[in-house]
């Protein structure tokens, strides 16, 4: 298989009540992704899309075709993926394999959501069809009670008391509001402390209002390119080291494992193996951090920490700029937004410009961050990793 | 690229007010067709998924998940494609991309809809959602009037009286309930005659009752291996030929072209090319007769009839199993039903069962058919095409 780089980024706000349609949104953040590489709509090949709740927010299915028709794609295989909050890197890992494959040489990778137009109750059910609908939400299981249920099980099994745990989960929304405030296109600037979180409204025991992101409204592509054209387009491509893709199904087929996710290492595996890498390598990393529980285990998932030290590793800055490994220096979800087909393109953008070196007048740049990782969840255990590399 | 076939193909019956939720059809037909390659879920590397409206109809988003850990693929990539009513044909399309580029040898390909868990006024507003949520379905045009349209300038572009139009249409219907009662598994099994069509309620001028395809429950799913791999569990692979993959966008971006569906024909091209084939080469055709104006225009434009002459072969029968290019012998979505995601997988199961010569105890096997070919069409302008061959 051929060599695939990402060649041009675009990256919306994020923001609450975005005045635009999914449409409009991905139209322009895809024009910034052409521009960028040099490159018009007539280049595009294929066309792929990460969204969710289209049909639910805009009364708009196969939002892929209008998209693709509405830049000056005509005529180009057009596809939606769904896989929640994954939905968008689900989109960048096929995209990728069909360039890796020979099939095209250039493609367009797109992901949005308009995550606001519902309020919060309606979303929280909503959201909730990405859990098992016969047996999870049926129980009253949603997802904020699902990772905190994983809270009492990660406490109880490292043997954290709760009172500990919760200070360590707001280190990691501390950290997240901080870098959050350095990247324009975050959805908060406010700076917060662990003081701020811990007396924020309880949401579910033990998650507060801080521990957890907010919806969000948003768009972010990518142009995808073989080795050969990314070469001759940009002197910076950022190529797929190693993509991996896994799905649990209900939570509860997790049991023995949980609260780690064994998705989630299954996943990293693939794409580690497939880069020839280990976690020592990677430089930089954007991770889903839909609740402050949720980075610890994905962080710890994915070979970094040790399960149950991955608290105490935010708290004492292993994960800021300058640390052990830099996470989520875009602000992560929890700051720079979720609005859920958009993330995983969203986190591709991230990590590109972070290889590229784009970011330090945000005072946010790893300094010479050479490999990244991108990981996502979505809905009970659907995982994404990719690994991107400057080589 | 390596050739890739179809290995095993399951066939839920289709029908209205299926009892079963979509996981559990999805799992039945999943099992019939590993059991048919003798393969078990363990050997399944990937799963891919066409489904529109999981998340309306039961409240499942992301049901490939779901459906992969009901039957013990665990923790593999499950990935949901959605492209309205090509949703199915488009999971096919993609699987067999990543098993000829060698990264995986054996995938399994499922496509599920209840689609009657809503009656017919809120379906039919719910199926508007995949046209243009900013400049069609505002203005009233949902799928019958947009086929109504086409009729109308089919009937003055070819210069065929509206009168004689729906003459040839109904010929379509009467066809398609003929070999659906042949197939136990189509949701009608009932004879009509052209009077029976002609006299049937209005739905929009031209359109008649019985000129459109019903709503339907129902699953189809394949398996899908490298050649190395289906000669070994097969002694009749069904190889694919060539694929093609277009989405046009609005129907007004085509109006040029209209009641031609251009984007279908670029589709058409990419497959016979990709395949070194012609029209001349079909034995046998499944194509996406969403209504009887649908069928005559997507025969035209596959290449099997000059344009405005599809109506009288149909009446002259030569879409019939002893003409010269025999359609839909399945009943086509009219007599054997529409379940949207499940369409495309189903279209492929019954050209793969063709192939095979398995159904001449039904009385619809094409004598010696060894190419055949598969269309689906979604929402506004989504075409796959599909060639399949013995070879």
């Amino acid at each position: 298989m051929r060599k695939v780089a990402v060649v041009g980024v675009g990256h919306s706000k994020f923001m609450f009540n975005s005045p635009k349609t999914g449409v409009e949104m991905l139209s322009e953040v895809a024009m910034d992704a052409l521009n960028e590489a040099n490159l018009t709509p007539k280049d595009v090949q294929a066309v792929f899309l990460g969204n969710v709740l289209g049909d639910f927010t805009e009364g708009q299915g196969m939002m892929q075709s209008f998209f693709a028709n509405d830049i000056g794609c005509f005529n180009v295989p057009a596809t939606r993926f769904e896989g929640a909050c994954a939905s968008g890197s689900m989109a960048v890992r096929d995209a990728f394999m069909w360039v890796a494959s020979g099939f095209y040489d250039i493609v367009l990778v797109g992901g949005v959501e308009k995550a606001t137009a519902m309020d919060t109750p309606l979303a929280t059910r909503t959201f909730a069809m990405f859990g098992d609908s016969r047996y999870e939400y049926p129980a009253g299981f949603t997802f904020p009670g699902a990772f905190a249920l994983l809270a009492h099980l990660y406490s109880s099994e490292y043997g954290i008391p709760l009172e500990r745990l919760t200070e360590q989960m707001a280190a990691v929304s501390v950290q997240s509001h901080y870098y959050g405030m350095k990247n324009p296109n975050a959805q908060f600037h406010k700076e917060i402390s662990v003081a701020d979180v811990l007396k924020s409204p309880m949401v579910t025991t033990p998650i507060k209002l801080l521990d957890a992101c907010p919806f969000t409204d948003g768009a972010a592509a990518i142009v995808i390119a073989s080795e050969e054209v990314a070469k001759r387009l940009t002197d910076k491509p950022v190529y797929f080291a190693g993509v991996g893709q896994t799905s649990s199904g209900k939570l509860s087929s997790q049991s023995k494992h949980l609260p780690r996710i064994r998705a989630r290492e299954l996943a990293a595996e693939q794409a580690y193996k497939m880069a020839g890498l280990t976690p020592k390598d990677i430089d930089v990393c954007e991770l889903h951090d839909c609740f402050s529980i949720a980075a610890l285990i994905a962080a710890e998932g994915l070979g970094f920490f040790e399960p149950g030290t991955a608290g105490e590793a935010w708290e004492r800055g292993e994960t800021r700029l300058e640390g052990k490994i830099p996470i989520n220096m875009s602000g992560g979800l929890k700051a720079k937004g979720h609005p859920i087909g958009a993330t995983g393109v969203s986190q591709v953008t991230e990590i590109t410009r972070q290889l590229r070196g784009e970011l330090g007048e945000q005072g946010r740049q790893v300094d010479g961050a050479k490999v990244g990782l991108v990981d996502t969840l979505g809905g009970d255990g659907v995982i994404v990793n990719m690994i991107l590399s400057t080589k």
